[in-house]
């Protein structure tokens, strides 16, 4: 079992808040990007396309690091630190990735699909959480 | 000189926008958090408190990356990466920090101060930038 995200922390994965994703270089520079987020029996889910810098960074080097804020209080916000693995490439992935759709832009398929482009679905087993509001 | 920041994206730093800092923990680790940010002369200003962790990371290792997404527009964002370096710790913080508190709060005075702190500035200079939206 990964350790908990804080219960009164979790209304943050019904909203559309955007998780900035810190993932490393290969020189061990951080990187960090906003991403969509989701929650999954104790994980943090996180979707992006093959070859993506984040793909290849969390490939090469699993630790990362997201900060989600509330967007209703930019002064409340969830850290989750922990190992990034690969579930899913392919069919798995783009289910996720529509359900993602829904949820930040309320439509029922992802509209910004690139021709060729493969969808990854990684999780994140938080190991360190870190609160401020 | 450092890397310039796109001019589309300067506006950016006149609006209420979090930057997503994040930095490196002793065990390579990427820790992220939001922070109030400032740009000034193409330099990325980050003011914390002595002994937080992202001083202590920073001050260890100077490799961050900052994610800044449009309050008005979350799928526009810059993303800034390069080396913090101290600037100032004291009087100098002190009056950048309630500068912030004017930018973010609308006060004079930054209300957050805790007994014996002490503020830090940081600089950023901009190794890399990207951006989206």
């Amino acid at each position: 079992m990964p350790a908990a995200i804080p219960e009164k922390f979790l209304d943050l994965f019904n909203k559309r808040a955007f998780a900035n994703l810190a993932t490393l270089m290969p020189d061990g520079h951080p990187q960090v990007t906003p991403v969509w987020c989701d929650l999954q029996d104790g994980y943090v889910l996180i979707n992006t396309a093959r070859g993506r810098q984040k793909d290849r960074n969390m490939k090469r080097d699993p630790h990362v690091s997201l900060a989600i804020a509330d967007p209703d209080n930019p002064y409340r916000y969830l850290e989750v630190r922990g190992q990034a693995e690969e579930v899913n490439a392919g069919a798995g992935a783009d289910e996720h990735i529509d359900r993602m759709a829904k949820k930040y832009l309320g439509q029922d398929k992802y509209p910004y699909r690139q021709p060729g482009e493969v969808r990854v679905l990684y999780r994140v087993k938080p190991e360190r959480t870190s609160t401020m509001g």
